[in-house]
């Protein structure tokens, strides 16, 4: 069977199966935003990996070298803030094609520093290679936690209220832009905002790092494969379901103008299934939503009811609610890597 | 500049100084073969990443699946093996074209299996991605050891000897043998010794921990980029010089039968500029001989003398003394990544 058949969940589960990976110290391998291994002293180690390949992940005419080296780190300091964490180091590959120039290095180089440097994870080790012709950054983040905060995708409980952090759907709307008006986009135009979100994402470490540390949230993950299949993955690693209210699902202004404009649904075709988001879902009682606006203000970013957890008897595992209340099925979940 | 005139050690020296990387908890970063960081308990958590690049690293009609999901371990568990620390856990990135099937997959997932429970490091994350065409493996590997047991490359004294585990220059014939042959050439014909020794190297991990619990090597790090380069790495970071016999360099009977039979020198063309032997490279103090032969027998593995540590004043950081006793000068160290 060809992979792009095969899907990258069954690849995932494919690989874990294979390894069945236990060891009294790995508290959580494959099936979390990162890995978790117990440390001396309570406190656990949180390790996850990411790859940026050119022609699949960005388009070199389309990415700025500054933006490329700041997104390739902040992808992965998005999972160490959906688990609660806080970074320590990074390492990183970077494969390029011999015709690349020392200024495009520069640049790429500038971008990790200033991610790096922003969120406290320091440079421990770098690799380089040669490749026939795409270029190619792989950056592997550790972070660390007390075992006790940390914020896994399975602890979402029937009732609990569904969150997202910001808003949906941008990064999908300026990958568009980009494909349709090209890398001035960035620079202006209607949809710089979202070009912008698109290219240079950023890591929700503080909010992550404050619904750990309160206790707030049950279960958590970020958003990078679209708000549909993330859910998805949350309630089956809690073995739960889901219902979703279209309407509620928080999109910006201009993605309101965009559908405006073209007629296009923002949220089903953006929000609910757009991939990159790099905002965090995450599950938390009822009772918790005084306390939960009073976070949110402090951090001056959102947190937006958007569904309900459900008991895992539901007959579909995610269902979303239309904007005239009727439930209705998604063709197409998210991004799927295959 | 292209990178291919700046290099790889000017690269890594380039990502090096930008970063500038300093924190208490972080005890070495780039400069070594993996990264070094203070856990509690004196004990310290080693990182290192590669990449495997389709085109550059290995050619898929010439590379099992199955050995290439091994090598993609091995040489990560090579670095491991350098610092003398024990292999946890790891994390892969696979990238693949979406011609590939489920078959390469499952005999790629093979490999890592086989070499992740002979090891005992076990797979803690993985993540995929699509590519326009190449495939690409990238490992990340956590191992720890005591500090006070680390084997760094900057340790190396004037008057220390320099040994080699093993035999070099058979992973170099091996390549050339499958450019010259094909793939048949690992199954038959006179150098599939050779040729199995570049599609599936061996870390040297239980020679790694002997040396460094024993506290007999006073500097180490693996041979993946052939023995001059590796050699002029282990003795800037030493800040000392050395000199090289070329006729002491251990070389395999298939090897040196290549030798006899093309008139090519086995030695020069391959020992001490081929890349990736994953042998490891170490010095120790000239009373540690007897120590050092007794520790290769109970290993059942060669650590072979092959020149001395002189004072950081030489005029040249490696020297090589000819067979006919003359020293001489490398036009080409070993294997440049750019």
């Amino acid at each position: 069977m060809p992979l792009k058949k095969l899907g990258e969940d069954a690849f995932i589960k494919g690989l874990a199966e294979r390894f069945k990976s236990r060891h009294p110290r790995l508290l959580k391998g494959i099936g979390d935003d990162t890995s978790v291994t117990a440390q001396a002293g309570g406190r656990a180690l949180l390790a996850t990996t990411d790859i940026l390949v050119e022609g699949t992940h960005f388009r070199r005419d389309y990415t700025p070298a500054y933006l490329l080296g700041k997104k390739s780190l902040s992808v992965s300091l998005s999972d160490i803030a959906a688990m609660g964490g806080s970074p320590l180091f990074f390492l990183v590959s970077i494969a390029l094609p011999p015709d690349i120039g020392k200024k495009f290095l520069d640049e790429l180089y500038r971008g990790l520093a200033d991610v790096s440097s922003r969120w406290g994870c320091r440079l421990a080790g770098g690799n380089t290679a040669r490749t026939p012709d795409g270029i190619m950054v792989s950056t592997t983040v550790f972070g660390e936690a007390a075992e006790d905060e940390i914020v896994y995708r399975k602890g979402a409980r029937s009732g609990d209220v569904i969150f997202v952090t910001g808003t949906l759907g941008s990064s999908a709307l300026g990958l568009k832009v980009l494909g349709d008006h090209g890398p001035g986009s960035l620079k202006r135009g209607p949809y710089k905002g979202s070009v912008a979100r698109h290219l240079d994402p950023e890591p929700r470490l503080k909010a992550g790092r404050a619904l750990a540390e309160s206790r707030l949230a049950t279960a958590m993950m970020d958003i990078s494969d679209g708000l549909a299949l993330d859910l998805k993955r949350l309630c089956l690693e809690s073995r739960k379901a889901a219902a979703v209210y279209l309407s509620s699902i928080p999109i910006s202004e201009e993605l309101k103008r965009y559908g405006e404009k073209t007629g296009r649904s923002p949220r089903l075709d953006f929000a609910l299934t757009g991939g990159e988001d790099y905002e965090l879902l995450f599950t938390s009682p009822e009772e918790n939503i005084p306390r939960l606006s009073a976070l949110s203000r402090k951090l001056s970013l959102p947190f937006t009811p958007i569904g309900k957890i459900l008991s895992g008897r539901a007959r579909r595992t995610v269902t979303v609610i239309g904007e005239d209340g009727s439930p209705f099925v998604l063709k197409r979940l998210g991004f799927e890597h295959f």
